[in-house]
């Protein structure tokens, strides 16, 4: 199976998205300069070229590309090739609208902004396979060709008449019976008893809430609908190009893709990653979504996305000040990245991401950012040979699912405060505040090699997840696990006594009375803490340790927080502080150590392959204290005693003698 | 005709919506023995049964129906029958689309939650009736029926054509003539005339404000229209059985159903009743409720659903602290309740209400809310034979009206922040916190029986109206009338001088010159209190009394509130302590006593037959005075000297000595 | 051609809309006896009466106008004539579907509400052209005529397929083949490049962001086709009235329209002014859409439509207290109005605007309203010949431009708080601060004549413009010009740099960074002064002074305000007291004279012909210094020494020695 590696061999790619269909000629042969001066290897053709190679139906117009895939070999940079199925002309809009979206309440989704397609359409389906085929054939042997993209931020959700039938073909497969069906979604509620698949739609407006199953399912079956178009285009790809590893972009903490399904089916793991650049805790955002990814790629991933200064989509769009770029591409590589790349190369003149940054902006080659971007080309040339293809091991894991997402963010719940992401992000943040890797994984998946689990929330757990943590324990596992969790079953239905009576077990829990979810802005006093979001009324069985208990409210004297032997259970969300102090105390207790103790706040350390990354995430200098003797990387000068790191500064030392 | 006292024969009917088409039959039986545990005497079945009764188009499967009515009957437990048209099943939705609602902006409602039916469809109502009819002739004998309950908490809105056209057939049936339709809808007005009836629709989407005329008369045809539905289905059970009453349950502060209409065709008045456990008016709110459904009823009424913990539609959703669902159902019986039901007996395990607790919740039969429900079941056997069938009689009055809701809450008033259920409340609470039991009336009732009559804002008033409360005032009675009142006439059109002469004579008012609505948060200061939401600049006629001026803003100086002999003008909202001072002064004036004087805050006293019930709002244990020798019903012991009430406690008393 | 002055006749027009169609007969000829005890001289008739006239297809029922054209001319009140199609009949959008618009989703906009039509349905044309043909017939000798007054506040968008092919025929005249539209339009990016012309559509509901030059060009053609709409019936009443002046109201900060080239079509400029009584920049609010609305008609101008009290379309709408509608009344004369006119005279009884005020309020003549008006009407007709068809000259100019507005307020900016009306008002209040009178310029204007020139923000500039500016400066003038102004060329395409070469060297920048909006609520500390909104990261040429620099945030040091010569640029939105310093110092350092030195804050001066208003916009009595010996035209008295101004007071006073 071809890889990351194959593509960076040894060096960390650098370079972005380029939209060289934007601009006359003339303006390439100075992007190739620029990028040559910038130490740029690696650029993205193609994402948006539909309508410039397929001018109309059936059309192809290579030219353009093959001067740009020659232009781009002759400077030495290699090309990410995308297909460019993510934007359909309007031909194919204005031709074949059922190849449209249909809105939830009916309506059509048009063109003249992008992704407008059904992924359940077979005429959208055959002119991206046949796209696709000409294209995989043309550049086969091309030698700038590097790697496979596939289309781009899969998103699109349709509710239309082909979606319906494509959605009743993957529920046959599913349940077989319309029996099985009425059963997992518990349609005898509400008398919403389906008679014949014929009746069965997607969840569309309606007059109340709608049933939960069926919207959970139609979670998941878009997730698939949407992967069907991509394994479709890969393999046309991969039959042509055995050899060239193959990739789609993620977003992130958008939860319409299934990422541990989509990266099963992927060569190389890719990601797009927008951190606000005002937003304090932007560095351990990246840290989160850097682990995330590196877990779903089992190793080295690809940032295929970021911004060089301010996005467009934001109500207030901020640049990034000075090292914060730097800064953040750094962290990606100490956290795995073999890719460092930008959306895009050039910034838009016209369309709606003209106010988007690119790595060479409207100011050009004197701006300020493109003198950043040229630094960091530099050091990344510097790093790469020390890093490239190496993993970051991790002996904590936090447990992250989608069916529970999607469960668990519906309408109807105890709380719509309840924020998925953001309890992860809470609890991945205490957890890298204590100086800890952490690797994200599956509930079911095997946890033996880590020293550590943690469950932030997860409130749809299957019967084998569920018994994989307790065999976990077990076994020798520590788990510590967050509130309203092991909920729901595999069919979003409720277990019995609230919470699986496995894991109740497991944190000694007798009854689970209520949820008391907590209002916006309050909060509940416990032993030494606050709590915020949520608190549970519970009953613990004989030998559960209360660690804290209520100190106000209506659960006064109630537990908050329970140990059973090697298995926490946390009712609440404590304050940040809390939390970093419960969880540090948990790993330490595990054998877990920091990368780098005694280090000032936001300052973060990362070890990967043969280098220490030091990264101040602060807005003062800090002095950092690291033991033996070193050298640092990116001056190639000795580095004995503390180190200054000034503003966002970073430094990526080597042990002096390896 | 029949009526709740035929059904609860001197009990208080308790229990709940009861699903067991959600539940394999083995837990049927747990289901009764733990009916019993609980001294459930009633439930209602079959209220989302359709797709279980009708699989398909015409089928009919009775038998799990008879098997659930025999054990009901078996265990002594009455049924409440409902017909199951409220969700109709997927099949006719995709057979018969014409019978699903279509949005403002002509979006279809489609089937997959519930109430997606349009009332005005014939597809719709063929098939209800024939379930009806069936449902009706296979039950009409068992000996567990009790009630009917017809369909559930109607509320569907259809701006189709099929409504059009009915709503078409309502207007000519109003109007008679395409002229008085256009005098009535004053569509000389931004050229809105209809030269034909065909040209007629309902008030869809438009470009800018709409016809408010045709807005009121869609909110009256809607009603009615949902009412012949009604009608329709209760003709049928009645023919079959002429002896059990008929219900349908409203949401009482949903405005979508006239419930003095509504109740007038009803045998019984059913209401659900949801206050947030976490306001600390819900006991207010829940004594408004009471009053407002007995007054429909005239006398004992049914509290179909309540939730024995927390709900699922809120943002957040708390659950009840121990005592409350206690204390507010014991209020229900103390105003009027012959019936203390729960929406539901057993908490569903999947579907969109999985979160909404049960009599019996998650926890099961361990949890905490079970053992409250059994001491209430305990108690309200002990009550019934004491109040049973019983008024709770009142001598003031709150007008209460559909069609000043309806036209005093368009778009394009003064103000949008007037809220006409949050006025109603406010009033009721003043009156409530004085110790006077408040029952509802139409503003064209007979009022000559209550001492005081309260207007809160009714800002349309009939001609018929308006003389009955010039007449109750020259009768001797005293009125108390709220700002924004009297302001435009049936058809929504504006009274010469902003407000009816006759009103304005009796109350002493010479000009009303502008309305003056507060901004939000913003008061206006009045002699010893401040008003808000509202003011008016009001020139007053010789010898009106002014009660008090207000004191700043752009009124100064001018008359905040009037009297002229009985009448009283209020042209601002008091603030709560300043409206319960005035309120209190004219009720004692009028010779109206509390129920019992001295009640500490949040303590609550109401005489109901031959009991006493002292009910505790509050969150700290009270002692009451209460007076003579006294038998506690629910202890059976004797009472000498004050009673002490814990955190929302309660204590029902007969007098020693009857 | 004719103009306002054939209608005012050395008169201010006084009146307002009136809808008789709204009242029995018996009432006209009240209206007709309190408009002339009001001094009401002039009447618009017929802006909703399509229905009334034209009851079904091709009727005509002219009767009852011609009896109120004479009943006017009887009473010597002139008529503004309106051709009645802002609000086809029922039977229109009944008959004629395709004449209903349809939103961007495609949903209907029905009947019921007014302006339910499309601009480019042939059918509606039609028939507005057939019914102005016969309306312009009849009273084309009619002795009260006045003034054609064509259609309403046109603001209709649709998005139907007729608007689609109009859409591509304005877009084929503007741009001749697909592929300069493609080039335009920036369809390279995103795939959106166009094959055909039948491929384009208005901008529909998309996925993600449209763009941003099709929704330029569609604010662009919605004018037009709108304007079509008016030209064709002016051309009709033209026809038969050559001598009778056309207009049609503006609404002035509504964007839809671009009245610079409207006006143009026009004989008089007419305009609907409805500040918030309660809004404390109200008065400045109003004369800057006075000096707008002045600018446009060169000269004198049409206050077509105020409210003489509350208007019913804001969330809480309040009365004006007493003396306000007098004080901006004769404001809006001062600053060049010569028709002082109400939306409406009587107040509706029925309809969505019952609740908006009149001349003649429900309170009727005894109402403190209609007091107010009688009062004004008089001092009017003491006014009138003073300043009749008299224009108010300025020295400064403020650069206003739709073109810019609509491409500088879309979605995928630096900022989305970034309000192009609120940055222009900001300019217009500092200079209105200064006691300088302004003029509205297009950017392309001869400028000449200004000593001073304001650019507040203007986005997109025109290559001509900038020329224009650059010229300006270079012949002496003083050009000050506001953040994020010359950033995109005529196809709102970013130009090199991120703002034009030429104004960059104007004003001394060598290189723009990025620029920093700013967070809602945040500021950014400059010397003296704290700016808002907005800040940009620039690099200053040699020779370039730095007038303020930035002293805090991550652009601390840098240039804020910049001056080059007779060229000032703002970086950053000053607060009001820095901004009204630095403006006044530039139009001070031009020769720029207030028009009376020291007033007292909230008192503003004008000059209009031989006449000087001082107005008191505060809510406390002044005492104004005013040199030399005059007389009061409103009391006739003579003047000497200062004048006492009470609240909201208004003097108007002529030089005794003229």
């Amino acid at each position: 199976m071809p890889s990351l590696r194959d593509a960076a061999r040894g060096r960390i790619l650098f370079g972005g998205d380029y939209n060289p269909e934007q601009w006359p000629e003339e303006v390439w042969e100075d992007d190739a300069r620029l990028m040559k001066e910038a130490g740029v290897n690696s650029v993205t053709l193609g994402v948006f070229s539909w309508a410039k190679i397929e001018p109309r139906p059936g059309a192809r117009e290579f030219g353009w590309l093959d001067r740009l895939m020659d232009l781009m070999h002759a400077n030495g940079i290699g090309v990410v090739l995308a297909t460019p199925t993510a934007s359909p002309p309007p031909w194919m809009g204005a031709r074949h609208p059922e190849t449209l979206p249909r809105t939830e309440d009916g309506s059509i989704v048009w063109y003249g902004s992008r992704q407008q397609f059904c992924a359940s359409s077979p005429v959208y389906r055959r002119y991206a396979a046949a796209l696709t085929e000409d294209l995989a054939a043309r550049y086969a042997n091309h030698p700038a060709l590097t790697v496979w993209h596939i289309n781009n931020e899969y998103c699109t959700h349709c509710w239309c008449d082909e979606t319906a039938a494509h959605f009743r073909r993957w529920l046959r497969s599913r349940y077989g019976t319309a029996d099985a069906l009425n059963e997992a979604w518990g349609t005898a509620f509400w008398s919403q008893r389906y008679d014949s698949w014929t009746e069965i739609l997607p969840p569309r407006k309606a007059q109340y809430m709608k049933n939960p199953a069926q919207v959970l399912d139609f979670k998941r079956f878009t997730s698939d609908a949407l992967m069907e178009c991509y394994v479709a285009e890969r393999d046309i790809v991969a039959r042509h190009t055995p050899h060239i590893p193959v990739t789609t972009n993620f977003m992130p903490l958008w939860s319409g893709q299934d990422a541990w399904a989509w990266s099963a089916q992927e060569d190389i793991v890719s990601v797009d990653i927008y951190p606000d650049p005002r937003d304090p805790r932007g560095g351990q955002y990246n840290a989160m979504l850097a682990d995330m990814t590196r877990s779903q790629a089992a190793g080295p991933w690809m940032l295929m996305e970021q911004a060089a200064g301010p996005v467009n989509w934001r109500g207030v769009n901020h640049p990034k000040p000075d090292g914060l770029n730097r800064l953040w591409s750094l962290q990606a590589v100490a956290r795995g990245a073999d890719a460092v790349c930008y959306f895009q190369w050039r910034q838009s003149r016209q369309g709606s991401e003209k106010f988007h940054s690119g790595m060479l902006t409207h100011a050009g080659e004197q701006g300020r950012t493109f003198r950043e971007i040229k630094r960091l080309g530099a050091e990344l040339a510097l790093i790469g040979p020390a890093v490239g293809g190496s993993d970051v091991p991790a002996e904590v894991a936090i447990l992250h699912d989608w069916d529970s997402w999607w469960a668990g963010t519906q309408e109807g719940r105890p709380s719509s405060l309840l924020d998925y992401t953001e309890v992860v992000q809470s609890w991945h943040r205490a957890l890298w505040e204590n100086g800890v890797i952490t690797e994200f994984a599956r509930p079911d998946a095997d946890l033996s090699r880590f020293k550590t689990v943690a469950v932030p929330h997860l409130y749809l757990l299957t019967d084998a997840a569920i018994d994989n943590l307790v065999a976990y324990v077990r076994g020798g596992g520590r788990l510590v696990c967050g509130f309203f969790s092991g909920v729901a079953d595999v069919d979003d239905r409720i277990r019995p006594g609230g919470m699986d009576v496995r894991l109740r077990e497991l944190f000694g829990i007798r009854t689970l009375h209520e949820w008391w979810p907590l209002d916006a802005g309050s909060a509940v006093q416990c032993d030494g803490f606050r709590g915020g979001l949520w608190s549970e009324e519970l009953e613990v069985a004989a030998g559960t340790e209360v660690v804290a208990a209520y100190r106000d409210g209506e659960l006064a004297g109630l537990p908050a927080v329970l140990r059973r032997g090697r298995a926490w259970y946390l009712s609440t969300l404590p304050e940040p502080e809390a939390l970093r102090a419960l969880l540090g105390g948990v790993v330490r207790e595990a054998g877990v150590e920091p990368v780098l103790a005694g280090l000032p706040d936001g300052v973060e350390a990362v070890r990967r392959g043969e280098l220490l990354f030091l990264l101040n995430h602060g807005r003062t200098a800090v002095t950092v204290a690291v033991p033996g003797d070193r050298e640092d990387v990116l001056t190639g000068k000795p580095v004995q005693g503390p180190v200054e790191l000034g503003r966002h500064g970073v430094a990526v030392l080597r042990s002096a003698a390896p």
